[in-house]
């Protein structure tokens, strides 16, 4: 068959790749580092919006637009910045076309140059904060709550399909406060809005924490961030939230009049997901099938399947079918009866497989005989004859079951990936024998952190906040340290 | 106060950018011709688009995601599509920056220049179908049916808010089908998608029909189209839906093995509203006072204002006015109950009128007493005494009546400034006095039409499929004409 995927354990990026082609996820696009969201891909990514929006609602939070080009200046303005963002960006210089002289096509006008140049915005702190400065005069305009659901383009020169791509999309909150404090309150409430939705709808363990300052996103104070564990034992960075304290508000001159009559700056705090989580999703539970996919995420839950001989015993599962396709979608489940006749059942099961549809029923005649049907779940891939009696209390409870599931195995993994090192050595052996998470001692200095990236590629993932942090010494300098850290290779 | 606006009487044009601003639906942004979509204005277009999205699911469209940049070379291949859209355009030369060897900011890195320069999408035809290349191998890959929700850019030099930006939000359907008889069903069913919307969700009275040649969408063997009257009598294009034969299966080479075993190039629609819409709902319907939205296009339907003297005042107000909020909510009302004791009633009364919510509720001790609100429609300024008994049918009923009134009002204005002429003295003379829609006979010449369009700055806005066409003698020519066509200046 044309869609075999290479399994993980030949070559996981491989198996990746093919996964997210042949199950009509995304592909490359004639634009090189730009990619195609094709419709079952962004049926997913509707579906992670529309939770994460009421989600952000729901914590005051409203959206917005601001433009999708920032003039060049403006990167230069907040010090750190310019030095993350402002280099591989795509820049537009000119605003015009015409014809070729030569009579070929199209040519760039040479007098349609820009005066200054316009940046296709990598993120939009600097251009949302020029805009903030006119929206903000007193303490009475504050805390601004805003969230725009975007595209951004980074130039990136190696580019794979959702986990790094030239062009992406995203949502990005942006808010402004009139206390450092308030702001560090809403950038950590918005990271453990990160970690419930990765958690009870991609059913992916994340761990909540800070970054590094050498990891830290560029013009933040503080980034907090979820990391999670892929397959591979690879990390995969799946949200960031910075306090980014008075930075931007320095840059773009943004002051308010304090409720005590002072002049201040507004403290901010900037937070994003992208695209990138189709990505986490799929490599943290798929398998050599196919996709897997939680529930809850799944833009089918429920595909039904007949299998029959001739017209007249279709007739009588198609009444059977869309009697529980009516009885499950009143219970809010989402049903796709396929009886199309230009496909045998073995090609649709192995296609439902592939694109990671939770549960499957098949229907034929002697199943129809004794009001049964044959329940396949694309998690376990176990299958059971189920009645069709009350099959819709089957069926929601099986979802939540398969959702919960997904998640164990993940947490399982992860744990069973998760290791206590003390010693430099062994640190090296293992993560090259094993990969995984590595609790390990670190003397908090970014040489140290330098080298250990140098020498391992792996990096400090996230630092948590532990109530009863564990003292030690550095695993590689025997400096003291405060607390263990993760350490991982990432993507 | 401040946010006095200027009287459409006075300054209509004026009018119209003062409430935007004022209104806090839109602003001018730090990018020439950019704008900032604000809160207020941006939840007023995710209401558009819940609806229109829905309607595009029911009617059997999947979303996707195509990428933001176009090769140039890709523009010229439709001979004309290039000449609509290849000219004015935001065009990416680079793809680095690189910090001032003079020490002040970032300047374009000369050698990171694009082999081919990129073109920021101004539609995105072509690299759709350079995508559906890829996609359509036979009749079984047929229909496409897929829309994106996306920003385009088209380089304008003379901008307006929501009117005409260099930025724009929009929505592009493409399809592709097996037959022409197909794609054009397709492209009528789509306009009366749009139709439908702008009848029962924005209260538009718009009508429907085909543009002239001269009109259409480049690169369309048809548009149609749905025209929109605004309260200066100017027409403003609402939606379009394009048949485009077979043009862009022919220029990216898409050709579809047919049920016959034959190879035929596929053919085509493709169809589109943009933020414009907000345009053309601020214009039909709001007042001196401000915005006036029709209920179901409102993000606060009703605003509950206390009015109280003192604390305990206050505290007996909250208690009946979150009784209400909770009845009026449970029948999907959205409410909004302003507390806030910084602000005066009489300043948040202007402010919602300003702002557009339909009903406002006013409550004081002895509307209390008496267990009765005050009621303000803001379609009509009037208000009213109402019980608190039952308050919420009053209400859910009171809804359905503004959002009729609304469209019954703009439909009484079209009526009023729709006039038959047959003489082009009399057309021009009248045109210039009243403004308004003029059917006229037209002998169906391009020349004609840019004649007229040239001396009255009045364009063909549509021409109605008719039952029974009235035929008579070109208004300019004399030439015989099949039907009246619509005639108006258009926005």
């Amino acid at each position: 068959m044309a869609k075999e995927l290479t399994t993980r354990e030949e070559n996981y990026s491989q198996w990746y790749n093919d996964l997210v082609t042949k199950a009509d996820l995304a592909e490359n696009s004639a634009v090189r580092g730009c990619m195609v969201i094709k419709p079952h891909g962004y049926a997913i990514w509707e579906k992670m919006q529309a939770v994460l929006d009421k989600m952000f609602k729901d914590t005051g939070h409203v959206n917005a637009y601001f433009p999708l080009f920032i003039p060049k200046s403006f990167l230069s303005k907040e010090a750190s910045h310019v030095e993350g963002f402002a280099k591989e960006c795509a820049v537009v210089t000119h605003y015009r076309l015409k014809s070729d002289p030569n009579g070929k096509g199209v040519i760039v006008d040479p007098e349609a140059k820009l005066e200054e140049e316009l940046i296709v915005r990598p993120t939009s702190e600097t251009i949302i904060w020029s805009t903030y400065k006119n929206w903000i005069q007193s303490y009475r305009d504050l805390p601004l709550l805003i969230n725009q659901w975007a595209n951004v383009v980074r130039w990136e020169m190696r580019t794979r399909l959702f986990l790094r791509t030239a062009e992406f999309l995203w949502q990005e909150g942006h808010t402004a406060h009139a206390s450092k404090e308030e702001a560090i309150v809403e950038a950590e409430k918005m990271i453990e809005v990160y970690a419930t939705f990765a958690r009870e709808y991609l059913a992916i363990p994340v761990i909540v924490g800070r970054k590094s300052e050498s990891e830290r996103f560029a013009g933040a104070l503080d980034t907090y961030c979820i990391e999670a564990m892929m397959q591979d034992g690879k990390a995969l960075q799946a949200g960031t939230s910075h306090f980014l304290g008075q930075n931007f508000a320095k840059a773009f001159d943004v002051k308010f009049a304090t409720k005590e009559g002072n002049l201040d700056y507004v403290w901010a705090t900037s937070w994003g997901v992208s695209t990138r989580l189709m990505g986490a999703l799929i490599m943290a539970h798929s398998d050599d099938h196919g996709l897997v996919l939680p529930p809850k995420m799944a833009p089918i839950q429920v595909v039904i399947v007949p299998i029959y001989k001739n017209m007249a015993d279709l007739e009588k599962i198609d009444n059977a079918a869309f009697e529980i396709k009516k009885k499950l979608e009143k219970r809010g489940i989402s049903v796709k009866y396929d009886n199309r006749d230009t496909q045998k059942p073995g090609w649709k099961f192995a296609e439902y497989e592939l694109k990671g549809v939770p549960v499957r029923l098949a229907m034929g005649m002697r199943d129809l005989e004794k009001n049964e049907v044959e329940l396949a779940r694309r998690d376990t891939l176990q299958k059971t004859q189920v009645s069709q009696e009350n099959i819709e209390d089957y069926i929601e409870n099986l979802l939540v079951e398969i959702q919960q599931n997904i998640y164990d195995k993940a947490f399982k993994f992860r744990a069973e990936n998760t290791f206590k090192v003390d010693s430099y050595e062994e640190f090296k052996k293992q993560l090259d024998e094993k990969g995984g998470f590595y609790l390990a001692h670190w003397d908090g200095t970014a040489e140290t952190e330098a080298l250990i990236k140098e020498e391992t590629k792996a990096t400090i993932r996230v630092i948590t906040d532990d109530e009863n942090p564990e003292p030690g010494f550095c695993m590689v300098t025997g400096k003291p340290s405060k607390q263990r850290v993760v350490f991982a290779r990432a993507y």
